[in-house]
């Protein structure tokens, strides 16, 4: 069996890292080895203890470039998973690269530029690493198999579903999708009668491409997402639940186990499935 | 057991006429006595054969009157259905209503001053009879109990599936349910943050009562209607989907056995649940 | 305005214990009053701190009889709210009784022997109360709603869908909705053709009305269910989706609104809607 | 632009039949030149007259080889798709391969030993060719999806949904599905707890890969699968609906395209998408 791969948390103690602590710490081939925060008053707090699961015997710190090399010298190859904020993130992959730890990035939030420039880095580096805007393996695999349907259906229509508190509409997974859809370039949703809208928006919000997306808000909602194709007399339909970030999990798992195999830095998840 | 129902069914040849022609010859306590087609050169027709269930000994005539006279000589109480077109249909209620025929009317399109006035015809009469606009007892059933849910939720949105030769958005039914919804004049929806539509048209059509509605048309799709409530930690939802216009033939039947029993004239089928 | 409704709660510290505190200490017509819990070191401690909302001023208590009389002696009409173990609740309910305090009963487990005798204790004492083996109003409206659907359609099928800890299947409630929908006492689901099933339990379970319950179990999934009514053409379908147990909290809010206003003790919340 | 496909229809006025005389009558890139059904009440008889939409100028025969020979005159590699009963495909496709013409075969039934020789027999002859026992394109794209799903699942329970006509369960396309997943070898649905059925059958059929399989039966319903993928909050599901058969079309189209350009017999629509 390979060696256990060293991982460091930054932003441990947040929402996400806590739920990365804690998957980390249980897998048999990952050693949790850090977890940085930068609250000066959590220092030498055990993470574990921290985040509810019982001593981990990983104290919080706020020294990134300590724990780094920390970790390098560790068997195995490290890596760094980082759900912090994007005003630290752009510095803390250089600092990961730059040091010799493969970056798993799921912050969002980072610039074009930020992202090319770290791609470039991690390139001259040959080393492996990941920026991810969504970490649902379960979202991806409803994206690619509508991409793959989309080539036999020409009318598609997408349904999100979210929590009222959500401000926005529509989500930025139904417009991913829809601008995945597009990438072929035909036209969806050719008419066959002329439409009226007896209520505006009756017809929900319609990209270049003639995809309609419809957004629903409603308190007992989480997040979900519908993408329904139609036929004459057939309907296919993707539909998506989420109900807790441990949803997130997995597609964090295998970004750490990937980060190690690959020589250069991926945007998306869909690049290491 | 009481004496079976004489049936006439006038527009007997067209789609839902044929519908009608078949459940009634079926039904144990009816009695299929008469069917009226304008057509002169159907005049004489078999109505079983004409609409391809064999011979039931019912000619096709154009004589709307002396059909009528015909079935009050029968034993029972005689009916009338009635699917034919709005220029047609007052003239044709009026004339059964004359004769002491109950009529039971399926078309839409009946002015409200039409509608008012057969029900005051039919009340000095003391005649039982039905305008109709929608016999799917299951679309009767989900409103009526989305009104009951609306007692408890404050929060709902309609999505409306039909298919893309449907040239109207939002559909009749969907409107016709929110304002049942809309009755108890509370506001729906009160938003917990501002929102905002990215994409023009996305959070759907808005009635003045605060419910979304959203219109969904593709190839493959029949007519479906969906109506959810949310509330914190949970949702509350009512779908209808129709296949096939066989759907409607419950309501019909249920139709035709209470106007024998009422002495005036209603508007709606869930009057008559 | 009345005057507020002083409220206990006993087994406050518990998961539902604690959501009741929440939402009577927010409510603008009831007083929380008393806070019991069982366990001695946490006397004295404020019940608002031990469940995170914040000081309440209401410290725990293990002395339930002093919490009732301190409540009677309160403006308005007092209520409890018990949530703790069916090994308690029996003998709680009868000194609320005793005390003059009306209770709203949380627990299933009661015997129906227990449910007369309470029952029966409240009527000599002419107090409300109420005992609610399933608080939440979405679940008790869509069984109502079928219910008045069971009296239209002959077909039915129910899917509950649970997350894969739940051991038992089909689920209390599925079985409880099956139950109403016999009380017709009219036979379900009459076949058209005789099946077969290729691999046993396909069919799922059948009561003997010969209505079907299909349970699924996955993780990802929560608390739902699905009651299909079918006819020809048509399909009715009634949904509730549990992801929160604030779902529950309304139907709370409504029993102690409530048991102030009637004489005797009701099983079941849908004889309080 | 490359010739029309000649094509030649067996059962031509069956109801399969019937719908694949329109689309081919009416595809740009095709040209129906012959209809060969068994009846010689209909010899001579338009096909386009018989189906209902116009003369077509392609009179019936029963004389398959004589329109075989016919079809080899044209312009253009000949096609023949056949949907008789599997009495008689075996050696239709035989003829059609021993003349030169493509089989597309929609016919169920075949032994394993009569593909396998029509097969080799193809095959000496270098000829295209194709059994289908599924023409549902949206079906087959559900299955791939469903396959690429459980590479990150180790969950799922497939729910079919039919009208009440049909006899046996499940449906063989739910099982089909079922066998797919299986293929990876992995055991589904390990469970976290110990599960007790109250009432026998609530937890459906189960595969040996411990794949759970719901059947629900019920007036209304067409043809429809549900295929539910649960992980630790989220849930993953893929749906099919079928309303007509019309649906079939399309995969019909597409595989009498697909053998003018390969060499082989195949099996499945999944090898010609």
């Amino acid at each position: 069996m390979a060696e256990a791969i060293p991982v460091v948390v930054v932003g441990a103690a947040g929402k996400m890292g806590r739920e990365v602590v804690k998957v980390v710490s249980q897998a048999a081939d990952m050693n949790l080895v850090g977890a940085v925060e930068r609250d000066p008053e959590m220092e030498g707090q055990d993470i574990g203890e921290v985040a509810g699961y019982g001593e981990l015997e990983v104290p919080l710190t706020t020294d990134l470039q300590a724990t780094l090399v920390m970790a390098t010298q560790e068997r195995g190859n490290p890596v760094m998973v980082d759900f912090t904020h994007p005003d630290f993130v752009y510095e803390n992959t250089r600092a990961a690269i730059a040091y010799g730890v493969r970056p798993v990035i799921g912050t969002t939030g980072l610039s074009n530029e930020q992202i090319q420039d770290l791609a470039d880095f991690a390139d001259k580096a040959s080393m492996g690493g990941a920026i991810i805007p969504n970490f649902s393996i379960g979202v991806i695999l409803m994206q690619q198999a509508a991409v793959q349907a989309s080539r036999y259906f020409d009318h598609v229509e997408i349904i999100e579903l979210h929590h009222n508190q959500k401000a926005d509409a529509p989500s930025g997974t139904a417009v991913k999708t829809a601008e995945l859809l597009g990438e072929f370039g035909k036209p969806y949703n050719p008419p066959s009668v002329e439409e009226t809208e007896k209520m505006a928006g009756a017809r929900g919000s319609q990209t270049q491409d003639g995809i309609r997306i419809h957004s629903v808000r409603l308190p007992g909602l989480l997040a979900h997402q519908e993408i329904i194709f139609g036929a004459p007399g057939q309907l296919y339909t993707l539909r998506h639940d989420t109900s807790d970030r441990a949803s997130f999990m997995p597609g964090v798992l295998l970004a750490i186990r990937k980060v190690v195999e690959i020589k250069n830095l991926v945007y998306g998840l869909e690049h290491l499935l």
